[in-house]
């Protein structure tokens, strides 16, 4: 039987701020990254979202960002150099780590957050440090990479295992980009076609460009967001999409 | 022979900005504090004061402070409840634990730092969220616990390792407490004087306080501090007297 | 005829994360506070609720708190200095007007945010630098005080054009203060109850303390909170009680 | 007689921490830009600086950054909106402005800090989004350029008073642009040859660039830099400089 895994990103909130809807995507979602202090979340949400999700028996990952609160993470900083973004991603690992320690429950991967994310799919100097710092903590945590970016290769590269992601609700290019945000059409929003897009992703391991091309892509597991309008609605209809294709939704495995 | 640790607070720049002769200091103190980017440091500096420390042989502890880079860690948060001090805590020891294994150095102490660590020594739930926090994270922490104060209790009913720690240039009251820094003479200059009574300190277990009276207090380290006017020749003295007396400086064991 | 102010707390946001519902308490509302960056806000959504209120015809207000984002201004920061606090005060006034005259209004009073006016309800200093603070950017704006706290006094003795204000929802005791939030019963729920009693207190100039007594009060201006639960019905409840008790409801004038 | 004015970026310490020798440098220079807390700097600073500025007869203007205080102002930051650009430098001239009346002194003039200026050198968004954040607030505000640069461009437009700016310790291309601080020989650190170029610059209205042409170019006033090494003494040797050549240092008039 086909296994997939549906990935979110949870804990977004930051000290009397709220984002998105934790609890019921807890419930949808079969890994989650939480979020660790430096674009959003603080240790007292980390350990309530690590508790969330062991109570759930969901699998947890540290989702390390660029030091930006106000910008939530989504402004590139091209000021960095290689060894501040290790730092920056071991450091916020480990934070998570502790957390979970501490609330019984395990970091198991490792995924980018917004525009360290976007900047590493394009700048290899970017993608290597992320990997190069994950190794660093620990070289069995698992790197969540967007399939087809540059970061599959800097996860070769630091010998991590992998995991290839695709996303839910965003357009593809022929070359098996992302089409940017700031181009109409980037982000779907019909949960009806949404369900139906991640069923073929996972059934063919391909994904439709803008275009009408197929484009092979190894899918291990589904991004799946909490803080669009519609989010839980889009999420369900995923699962149970997936459930009537015969697709077993459930946690990632290790993978090269 | 008689050995006794000398513990400094290092890495308390942030960014641009420094604070301290770390260079200087880390050659004479036998354990280091870094602190962890709540109140001073960031990933960087952590990531350099760990190799320094590793260069040097000199084991390294977290050094957690409220959230208040603009403070310094200095102002009392009496807000926060017991849950949010753990967590702040085991966030900050996990961050540098993964920066530490990213150099290939090991956090093996916890000293709590300023304001947390002043109202932790009156506060017992302050004292206790602290040992509580560390034990979450690694019980086998050795928690730097100010000699008469309220973390000892808080270090004991969590069965922490424990070394009791001596001010070298601070004055104390009668009942073994440290004059506030607020009355004249709280904070001692002279390093000649500074370096005497650190060597009786060790030599005798005994403190004497400001009336004169001699309280007996255990002495497993003794924190010289860096960013004080002669730090550095008040360092050296106090290294200097220890030597000529016949003590051995040595990084601290553990202890109950 | 009867006239009375009623005041929330706005834009209260930073950057991604919402608060409240600023776009209907706006419309329920005769003067605004604003966050000014350092509990909450920044400087795009002050721009935003500056543009709101000019657009509605309402006055505006900057809402000075402690330097704690993560607190959201509700942790007292008892370590700081009289001058350190009129600096604070000072400044965050000084960005929401050029803000507003940027934006073509006109900052006209100042109410201090959270724990910044919970301290100074009881504690000299602080009231004393926060009216400081506002009269030396500027004598003529007018200082929002809490009703029977020391705020009055400081105000008074800075010679502040002064408003003085009560709270819809919260209950107060004997001697005229606010019960304490960690009290059952500190907060009022119930839309109905808490119309009738602004009627009340605007038509008496009065308050029922929780034992029964009635306290004299000077009532300028009310305060709606927008960041409770059913908080825009209750708003509107007091509105049309005012509405039906005879009271037109407009923007406070100055006062001494 | 030929005056020029010395301009110097000052208060650009943080809480506890330091950053150059305001007090030397303020002696030495005719007009300050003072940090706004975005980058470096906070209220206590600002009004400490502007007392010392007020002091000493000093003109004072706005030195608005990005905010990114870990980074010191110096990283780019493209993500960022015009709008939103326009409402950083408003905010931060404010908040000034209020300090300074506190301090009982005046804003004269503004001056883009750090990478907010240099990507606005390159980038009309920004330079325009500068200029109009500073007219927004007041249009009679002195809007400092650097010579050859797009904020030229940017002040014209929005019909500021501006005064152009060239640097004493830095090397220019044949175009009038700065060296890249990346590139060998882009600061220059003797103070003999700095006092001398600066001389000429002012005498000729000319620099010389790194291939030796001499490039036309308007000098109102010379960036002088308190946090390199041996700022105080280049910055003494630049006064004396100019004195023996027989011009006058003295703040900036107004220029178009």
């Amino acid at each position: 039987m086909t296994t997939i895994d549906l990935n979110c990103d949870l804990g977004e909130g930051f000290g009397a701020w709220e984002m998105g809807n934790d609890a019921a995507m807890i419930e949808l979602a079969t890994s989650v990254n939480i979020a660790c202090g430096f674009h959003a979340g603080d240790a007292d949400i980390m350990r309530h979202t690590v508790e969330l999700a062991k109570a759930r028996g969901v699998s947890i990952g540290a989702h390390p960002g660029y030091r930006d609160l106000h910008g939530f993470g989504r402004r590139p900083f091209p000021g960095m150099k290689a060894s501040e973004i290790e730092n920056l991603v071991a450091y916020q690992i480990g934070a998570l780590q502790a957390i979970a320690t501490a609330a019984g429950h395990k970091v198991t991967h490792v995924k980018a957050h917004g525009a360290l994310s976007n900047v590493a799919c394009d700048d290899d100097m970017t993608a290597k440090a992320i990997a190069n710092g994950i190794k660093a903590v620990d070289p069995n945590l698992i790197f969540v990479v967007l399939a087809n970016s540059r970061l599959v290769k800097a996860g070769e590269a630091a010998n991590l295992p992998m995991v290839h992601e695709v996303f839910a609700d965003r357009a593809y290019e022929d070359d098996g980009s992302l089409v940017s945000r700031r181009k109409p059409g980037a982000v779907l929003h019909d949960a009806g076609q949404i369900a139906q897009r991640v069923l073929r992703m996972v059934q063919d391991g391909a994904v439709v460009s803008v275009s009408g091309k197929v484009i092979k892509m190894r899918t291990d597991t589904v991004c799946i967001h909490g803080d669009t309008p519609g989010a839980v609605d889009i999420a369900r209809g995923v699962r149970q999409a997936l459930k009537d294709g015969g697709i077993e939704v459930a946690p990632f495995k290790k993978a090269r």
